[in-house]
């Protein structure tokens, strides 16, 4: 099996994340700030390393800002319901999953206008309509750090500036990035990033975050018991603890710790080396595959190693299925979640197919896929 | 160590649990609905079947009713903020845990009218005074199964009964019975039930549920990526799909399908009987222990295997940590995330010092445990 699906769940996962979820679960088990007894004292160290790392890995200022959730949606969701009001306006991209599109469209039932602003056929964004977007009471522009249809990546330090000139913050998605491309909250400003744990980062499914600068202040979309101020009716305002209610997964972020000590271990850069060397092999072969349409920009360091194409007028479900049954390759077809992408691009029909690579692929592994798709195109183009 | 704090999180797990999860991380791995490649298609079959153990476990009528969260309190969250409109009544009691009591302050907030009724000294709640707090604009009815402080089982099919006699439906928060207390949807029908994975269900922590009954349509909490439907900027009515967005914890579910079948093998009857057993084995020791305090009945018919006490006037944290430090005891202290099932108690102050069993406890533990409260109450009150 050649798995190049890593833009949906990253596989496989180092084996020191299953090892420190196995460790987790045999030996700490208990719940995290529930208890005081030496089981939960310890489940709660696990999970404070957990925050700590990630805090640490993304150069974020304060461990506290790093809020846990279930996954990379649900940070979306508490970031756009927790801080935009009726009257506020927010600005996007046509090139959003949804998972920012859908609770924006939510939002916009509720009386939050929400203007999106159209990419280019690569999916690019012109910083200069982002601007043009912005009005008085533009409040959030969200923006996703890389496509996750075409891997195009996204002026996300020219978003900080125009939100910064008026009365916005940036809310970035980097579920597609974090891990895969290295970048400092130090250096990049976002006032929010949404992270899932199971992509880049090789963590476990189950896992994500929310990344909160110090002082900016949202409306808990979970209410519940947080171990801490059990004595209040109310939810308390300190941090983590104000946005995450319930056992967290500890098991789980016990793994993606061990997730980010792996690319601490190898080093981020050359993580982002592999993966951008990768996709110019796999660029560069698909220009001799006759009739194969590439979506997205031809240089790497534009994109992340996150390539959708189509073969000729194959639909990408068939080319999928081909590419599973006959040369054990794993991709995702179809429309990725994330329909105003495909009206940009064109594919809302036909979809795309989409590889994508992570440290573990090989060249040895794009070279096959290239052939299997010359293959495929041989045999339904003639 | 004696581990007796499985009413915040069960500890240790049937090894089949950890066998399931570790087999799912390392050989199937994809997202499950999110791709047509085998390995997606195997992860979707892990959580259908995940699905289908919880919805046969609880006697539902139709798997897609069994919605996946992060744990009990998102489920919670989902049922009580995505059911209830302003004007709406609900009607709840005084020895609910702060999973229901914060969402539903924070639907105050918004209009929401909450009647909290009181229960009696052991954790009681008389049907007729639920019945009296019922107004025509009564849409729900929440309430604990049994309560996490006292263990006190709650009259469930009486507000299901009072429930329908208006106009409201029953929200069921089950923490404390599932997998604990046999029952099943077919008789005990409530509209909704909240679940944690990670409890008597013996699944790890990030996994618990909401069960909807058919025909009950919520507003969703969180929206985006489906897997399904993908050309919609608006979240799909689709079962479940509507409530479950982003990435699931497949890994996590894997292991949640392993705990059912634990319980299944074992026999759901032949686990109660053993906690029951354990609970009236301590019960009938604690009498013979000058100064011993214990809230909630004593009837082990009325109750959970969740024991609270207290040793005289000493804080129950000093308690536990002599528990812990001295006897390798594990227990949880203070308000247990309940803070009016405290003011019922009359133990805000105080704290309780909670026990609570699994069916890995044995009677040895139980005598273990008798023993160091006897010293530690020996040294303490004289």
């Amino acid at each position: 099996m050649i798995y190049m699906d890593n833009a949906a769940s990253s596989w496989p996962k180092p084996e020191g994340v299953w090892l420190a979820m196995e460790k987790n679960i045999r030996n700490v088990g208990a719940n995290p700030s529930r208890g005081a007894h030496r089981l939960a004292l310890e489940a709660g160290r696990a999970l404070y390393q957990a925050r700590e790392k990630v805090a640490e890995f993304f150069g974020a200022p304060d461990p506290t800002g790093v809020v846990f959730t279930h996954n990379a949606t649900a940070a979306l969701n508490q970031a756009i319901k927790g801080y935009l009001h009726p009257g506020d306006h927010v600005v996007t991209t046509s090139m959003e999953h949804n998972s920012v599109i859908r609770p924006l469209r939510s939002m916009a039932r509720r009386g939050v206008e929400v203007t999106v602003v159209q990419c280019d056929g690569e999916g690019f964004i012109r910083p200069e309509d982002l601007k043009k977007a912005v009005r008085p009471n533009t409040r959030m522009i969200a923006l996703t750090h890389a496509s996750n249809v075409t891997g195009t990546l996204m002026p996300a330090g020219e978003a900080v500036d125009i939100a910064r000139q008026g009365e916005a913050i940036l809310l970035l998605d980097v579920a597609q990035t974090a891990g895969l491309l290295p970048f400092s909250l130090h250096e990049l400003q976002a006032d929010m990033i949404a992270f899932p744990g199971h992509k880049g980062l090789l963590g476990p499914q189950g896992t994500g975050g929310l990344y909160i600068r110090p002082g900016l202040v949202l409306e808990p979309l979970l209410e519940g018991g947080t171990g801490s101020h059990s004595e209040l009716e109310y939810q308390p305002d300190v941090l983590p603890d104000r946005y995450e209610s319930g056992t967290p997964n500890t098991v789980g972020l016990a793994g993606l710790a061990a997730g980010i000590d792996f690319i601490r271990q190898v080093g981020a850069d050359e993580i982002r080396r592999h993966e951008a060397d990768l996709t110019a092999h796999f660029l560069e072969e698909l220009k001799n595959i006759p009739g194969v349409k590439v979506y997205g920009p031809r240089d790497t360091a534009q994109r992340v190693g996150v390539v959708s194409l189509n073969l000729g007028d194959i639909g990408s479900s068939e080319v999928g299925f081909m590419l599973d049954r006959v040369y054990d390759i794993a991709v995702r077809t179809g429309l990725h979640c994330s329909p105003l992408a495909h009206q940009t691009l064109g594919t809302v029909r036909q979809g795309t197919v989409r590889f994508s690579f992570s440290f573990f692929n090989t060249h040895e592994e794009v070279s096959e896929a290239v052939k299997a798709l010359r293959a495929i195109g041989r045999e339904f183009l003639g």
